[in-house]
């Protein structure tokens, strides 16, 4: 992969949203991308597997980047600790610029039943991962995938806040109060 | 829909299985199927809209099922005493039969990324029903939606449990053994 790479990929999804929000999400071809980013769509197969992909790219680093927190909170941390953490180092990489860029995708994946089935599976796999890291730090089941769970909810609840048009808030003080409802509701369970 | 119906569908699925399980999952088509069951192929696609929902067909009933166990519980029960009675009536459908179907099935998924894809994206739906349910009865956010993740759990745990080789236990055994793990799991994650 050369240097370039990264602004490459960027430019990729930022031609592929416009175009999704300009002209439908279906009607629009990996061609009529490409030319918009000009770029060539040998460079798009490169980078995505296909238009759909371009949507939830986003979503693998956001995985990696759980995981490695959960790593790397004190071996003291609880698992809810250690995943608050996780919704810390989030909130640092969600500036503004990224809000605007989740609202379109928000936008574009609420339309398609496809879609929305994608995000249900990638969400599936952030979960999958929060419970690898807890396990690996020691945490026994079935407390890692419950907590995994939790901090499944907390990020969901926290970005729809976060995208949400009124919002002023950031995303890591949002997800933070997202978790700390979830810790009160376990008591309220029976 | 005639009487005939259920029936036509069970073969259906018996056929596809016994096919995937013979000659792998990939290389069966859909008239392979039908010639195996003795029936036509536009009996297939009014059942089935590909040879994939043939392995998760029984998911949609279940996920009903769950709903409406949660739905009929006592007004008093609490969510996770709701989900424990949806645990219960699962249980009475599964019997000795089912559990060969559950694992021949397993079988099949295992193999294949997009069929463990599929399982996944069904799980979540079978949470957002429970979900559902729970705040039908009345039950708030995000209690609602931990309880539900929390029978997602239970019923994964459970169903895991009950197809392996060596079990002997029942499905209902099991999932409400598996919850009372996570309901006193939630104690331990700080």
């Amino acid at each position: 992969m050369s240097r370039w790479e990264p602004n490459t990929r960027e430019r990729l999804m930022r031609a592929a949203v416009a175009e999704f929000l300009d002209r439908g999400y279906e009607s629009v071809t990996v061609a009529e991308i490409t030319e918009r980013a000009g770029l060539t769509k040998r460079t798009f197969f490169r980078h995505y597997a296909d238009k759909r992909e371009v949507l939830f790219a986003g979503q693998e680093i956001l995985t990696r980047l759980f995981a490695d927190s959960i790593a790397a909170a004190p071996p003291e941390a609880t698992p809810i600790e250690a995943i608050g953490a996780a919704l810390d180092a989030t909130g640092e990489e969600f500036g503004p610029e990224r809000r605007e860029w989740a609202r379109k995708v928000k936008e574009v994946v609420a339309g398609h039943s496809d879609l929305r089935e994608r995000e249900l599976l990638k969400r599936a796999k952030l979960t999958a991962a929060m419970a690898g890291a807890l396990r690996e730090r020691g945490v026994g089941e079935p407390a890692a995938s419950l907590a995994a769970e939790i901090g499944g909810l907390a990020f969901s609840t926290g970005f729809a806040r976060w995208v949400e048009p009124s919002n002023e808030r950031g995303f890591g003080e949002l997800s933070r109060a997202a978790l700390a409802e979830l810790v009160a509701a376990t008591a309220s369970l029976g």
